[in-house]
């Protein structure tokens, strides 16, 4: 069965220049696959003619006049532009159209429009940003990475469902390691938020590790590391400002003078070896979590390679029918249990 | 006037091994200072027989019969151990035998017996950790790093206070800048009780430079960086995490053939340059404010330079009598006037 990702082509730092040739790029990889281009014909159309041809019935252009500006006001770009890109991708997949959306732009906007558009799926309260940061193994996926900034122990518990069915729909895992970010291992540590949401997890069907630690993450201890929208923000935004402080020093520290110059033409390989192992890019497309539908988030700065990664993401989460699973999920839950205080 | 340091010399991971060594390096470099190395005396004359008759009367020994265990529950640590070396430190630090404390013990021990032996300061409702971290421009200091975590505004405010003291302290800094640590630079970011702690510290009369993100620690936008002590302990730990698994990478791919071998060689004084330039052992030595009294807790891992490190900053923040200084600044500080809702 075919599955159409419905792109908002304007959306992101570059906008057509990397979403189109990487749309090219996932529709030669992804035999099955179809992609709705979404944006101003105008900009689009000269861009996606020549080439575009190959694809046939497979690559379409939608029309949508308006854009959202990377640091437009959430309620702006909710309220008055009903023709934006990032709404009309919504929309589409809204419809049925497509299978699932994918945008590059704000990523407050991109929520709000798709929740609005979208709606929530029963029995979740509150959507999830859900990421992939690289581990020493492998890789993690980590939620809430900041739509939910003020969350209850249930939150957190919906969390961990939605980041098991994330992983065993795109790793393919029957039941995967859930891991509760806290201060500490042991049962007493953390806020009570945490404490809260331990004891719900614990109780819960999920494959729940317990509680782990910020060095956890990279050492790839759980498959999903569930955590509130603050501190996975933080988290986030940190762990990019430290590795772009460590990889700009080496820069630095290599073209200082020219033997430092030569010394960095004789360890070329193993630098372009390292860079390799940590390109996050290929970890790139957040999956918007407990929406009546599919929507993917790339990262602002996506080059094409990235943004295509975030397709094929957006795509196998459409073929596994992941919001069908989460709602069949939600729907088993019995009502939480009240725990004693 | 002489500044004397009360050391627990059984602390950490390496305990007199590197504790020893270290104050020596200490009273070698800092003429004016004393110290007085507490711990088992069976453990530690012989180890200070020697060399340590080059300080007479500077170095001084006194008997502690306990140790707290690294892993040792807090409850038993502050309940059973009336003579465990931390506490004994903490006990000279209250009756003025000491200037000020160091240990390089478990966390949550040295917090709950330095809270219990020394007290609070008038207007402080919870002492908190404040820590050191390297930016692209220097370094910063963030608190709190652990030992609150569940805070309200009112506490993050504190936290402002006593981080900008400490940085006058030790960096003789006239107004140190803070940053609030947040999810977005913007006013309406953030859940609540940072949106309300950023208004109290607007009307603060503290250098508030407003929300900082996670990018902003390492780009070392802000002298201080304040936050509730779970969101700071998991940046502290993912961050530690994260350096290691890129220097663990780095490391793997120079040893990966004997021609990525023999390149490392080539770069080898790019990496030591390297190395250095973030060499956590500088930074260690991390104050707990807040107290009737200077307590300083050193990394349990720490070397004998890096024990060394704590030893001065915890030398510096006695010879600028810090806790008088927050203490004077608290008394300073109105009753904090209630925001509309």
């Amino acid at each position: 069965m075919a599955i159409t990702i419905a792109v908002d082509a304007m959306g992101g730092d570059h906008g057509p220049s990397v979403t189109v040739s990487a749309v090219f790029d996932f529709l030669r990889r992804e035999s099955d696959c179809a992609a709705i281009m979404v944006g101003r014909e105008d900009d689009l159309r000269p861009l996606l003619v020549e080439v575009g041809q190959e694809f046939g019935e497979r690559l379409r252009l939608h029309h949508a006049s308006e854009v959202v500006g990377m640091d437009e006001a959430v309620a702006t770009a909710l309220r008055n532009k009903k023709d934006s890109s990032m709404r009309v991708m919504a929309d589409l997949v809204k419809d049925g159209t497509a299978d699932a959306g994918l945008s590059a732009g704000n990523t407050g906007a991109l929520m709000a429009i798709s929740r609005f558009v979208l709606k929530t799926l029963p029995g979740i309260d509150r959507p999830a940003i859900a990421g992939i940061l690289p581990t020493s193994k492998g890789h993690t996926y980590v939620l809430d990475l900041g739509a939910n900034v003020d969350c209850q122990p249930e939150h957190l518990q919906q969390f961990g469902i939605m980041g098991s069915l994330l992983v065993s729909a795109l790793e393919h895992k029957e039941r995967p390691s859930i891991g509760l970010l806290n201060i500490g291992e042991e049962d007493i540590k953390g806020n009570e938020v945490v404490k809260r949401a331990a004891d719900l997890l614990r109780i819960s069907d999920l494959n729940f590790y317990g509680n782990v630690e910020g060095t956890d993450i990279w050492k790839g201890t759980t498959d999903v590391v569930v955590c509130d929208g603050f501190v996975g923000n933080v988290l986030l935004k940190s762990s990019e400002g430290l590795a772009q402080m460590i990889y700009g020093a080496l820069k630095q520290e290599f073209s200082r003078n020219i033997f430092t110059k030569l010394s960095a033409l004789a360890a070329l390989p193993v630098i372009k070896a390292f860079k390799r192992r940590f390109d996050h890019r290929a970890y790139n497309g957040a999956g918007l979590l407990g929406l009546k539908g599919i929507v993917f988030k790339s990262h602002g700065s996506a080059d094409a390679f990235a943004f295509r990664c975030a397709l094929q993401r957006a795509a196998e989460a459409a073929r596994e029918r992941l919001p069908e699973k989460i709602a069949q999920r939600m729907a088993a839950v019995a009502p939480t249990p009240t725990l004693c205080d």
